[in-house]
């Protein structure tokens, strides 16, 4: 905190945090020849050493990388009212706690960034924020999560979920324990702050509808080849009926969709507007290197007295059931009548078809079905109905897809 | 200027002028609810009417949109020397006085953004501003200007120039004199402004080597549609043998790269660095209303007082003659030897042939290579020792490559 530097504490040391100590280090003469102050580390806090309040005392801004609910908050909300600048990556206890942690930083007029918490090295939240007052953005869709789209990609050559996944964790790109990512959970939770930033709502992860990818099938992504389209993990973050969706779940793109070409472990972010129309923003979702270089923006951001943090909430009503068009996929077995009574069933619940294709395989036949945007809900209602016949051999398939374009 | 009002003076009324004029009225109110400032239009001054120096006194911030250096540069330097923030579009400007502008507002500390003057709605310049700190920036490729792209968009669905560019005159993505754009000089412009951002260095218009699409064939796309390649104007900005390589070239991309699938108007910019390997922004790259949500972007940037004006600079020698995969067609007489002849021509270049593709037409045969990497000092003399040989029936033509992929 002398003339000239920048002092930063530092609570947690894992890949993260370990990647951004030595970045800041790798970086400080220039960031010093940029904004005329030396960004300086000054104490971490790990499991086993450190002491928070020191660390606190010394610091002009304290990076949070130790993930997790507490102690996280307890320390934010401390340094905030300490009248510390503070960053973090925390996805969790942004989207379960992140208008506690506003009011806060509006209150104590601190900054309060979190670029790393969304997309990685993609400046998503960056972008968000300050063209917010300018644009009033409609849509956002994105690819949040790395590890799941790195596992579908594997999965779109060939391999099964189980290999996919084996491979994910052999290359980094996946935990021990996935069930955060591929439960769509993590994609929820990014989800969540994204929209606050967008539509200026508050949204609890409690309030997304989530899925994941594991109960996809290599044939769900053989059919998505087949008909031109990917198969992809997708968050959605939208203005509907006057209120608000927040949800992720898998999704087929028509392969002319920007999100469509995202492949490996790279994340991307579609933001729509009248006035933009559509901006596209993508690049590596995970690393520690990567992760690290956007909480060090974020630390630039701070010292060159970069954006405020999001202003006080305008609730919006949570709308849960909305259109889409949906894939639907039927193992029937092969007899006169079936094709009829199964349009039938969805001409009851006006759920319209657009494309159908059918295809015989022995004695049962396949019916690969897109509808038109329908209500989920009718939908639903309508799968409930058709199991209800014989001559359906195994459980139906539905999938999101994303038809139109939006230009 | 009053309590709790941001008094904007606008330079310029013509088509982004006055979408920004509309535009800010529209959205004053989320402005204000978000800042705590109401934005609100000052004077205004156009050909006919208003007067400068009055406007002046009266706003926070000058807006300039009249494009052109004269007397654009003298009003910009005055608002500054006044002790005013300004917000610009002027790619002209900035590209041939930008050190002279930046200086001043270091002088003054005032603000000085310049969003719109890049890439439309396409917040690299944000990006590049606030990242550059955190990240050693290894190259920049983009597609920056929005006419080139949709002539060359239509061309690739089989017009002619000629079509193509009447096409977009008419669709209103081409001026009535487009040769600022058709020659790559718009492009030239803005790879100069990148280039200054993430490389600390200044660029003059003067130092950027272009070269427009004027002179592109159907058939040039129709060959590249064959070897599964995209061609558009790529400006390309890169660290090279110590010094710094900024150019702008109708150039050949494998479908693969992040940029061959940016069709229509649209911009796009990629940075490839090591730290962040490679991020993507795309979005539309014209049209006023979007030009106008970058600059009101810039405005509420100012008011929550966002970034510092580029550092000193920190000049690199300009390298021109730099490596470069080249695809090479030749039309040649087919008789035995011809292309025993041309390779070895090109080896005695050391120019290195990664494939060929020969096919006869009459008495006629048509050679399409694509080299491997090679300074393009040495294609060039390749080229000018192949057309002393008879064996020629037209004049070669070359075109850059980006091969490699940076993952």
């Amino acid at each position: 905190m002398g003339e000239g530097t920048f002092t930063v504490g530092l609570l947690g040391h894992g890949t993260v945090g370990g990647a951004f100590a030595e970045l800041l280090a790798e970086r400080a003469d220039e960031i010093e020849r940029f904004n005329g102050q030396r960004p300086v580390l000054g104490g971490v806090l790990t499991r086993s050493q450190g002491d928070f309040e020191e660390i606190l005392a010394s610091s002009d801004l304290i990076v949070e990388l130790m993930g997790g609910i507490d102690p996280a908050r307890g320390y934010l909300m401390r340094a905030m009212e300490a009248g510390k600048h503070v960053v973090t990556a925390n996805k969790q206890l942004l989207s379960q706690h992140g208008e506690e942690l506003f009011e806060t930083a509006r209150a104590r007029d601190v900054r309060l960034r979190f670029e790393a918490a969304v997309g990685g090295a993609v400046p998503v939240v960056r972008v968000l924020e300050e063209s917010l007052s300018a644009t009033p953005i409609e849509r956002i869709h994105g690819i949040v999560n790395g590890t799941t789209n790195f596992i579908l990609t594997e999965m779109s050559k060939g391999s099964s979920y189980a290999e996919a996944l084996a491979e994910a964790q052999s290359s980094g790109y996946a935990e021990a324990d996935p069930s955060d990512d591929v439960s769509g959970r993590d994609a929820a939770a990014k989800m969540a702050i994204l929209a606050r930033l967008a539509f200026g709502s508050p949204v609890h992860l409690d309030e997304v509808r989530y899925e994941g990818i594991e109960h996809l099938k290599v044939e769900d992504l053989q059919y998505a080849s087949e008909l031109d389209l990917g198969l992809k993990l997708v968050g959605t973050a939208e203005r509907r009926q006057g209120g608000l969706s927040v949800c992720v779940f898998p999704t087929f793109l028509h392969s002319g969709h920007p999100l469509a070409a995202i492949s490996g472990s790279f994340n991307a972010v579609t933001v729509e507007s009248e006035i933009i129309t559509e901006i596209t923003l993508s690049g590596p979702g995970a690393g520690g290197r990567q992760t690290a270089s956007a909480v060090l923006g974020d630390v630039v951001s701070v010292m060159t007295g970069g954006a405020r943090p999001p202003a006080p909430p305008l609730p919006l009503r949570m709308i849960e059931d909305v259109e889409s068009a949906f894939y639907l996929h039927l193992d029937v077995e092969d007899r006169p009548g079936v094709l009829a009574t199964v349009t039938r069933v969805l001409g009851e619940q006006e759920v319209s078809i657009k494309s159908v294709v059918q295809r015989g395989l022995d004695e049962r036949a396949r019916l690969v079905m897109v509808t038109h945007p329908v209500l989920e809900s009718r939908l639903r209602a309508a799968v409930e109905a058709l199991v209800e016949f014989d001559f359906l051999r195994s459980a139906p398939r539905t999938i999101r897809v994303i038809e139109e374009e939006f230009l």
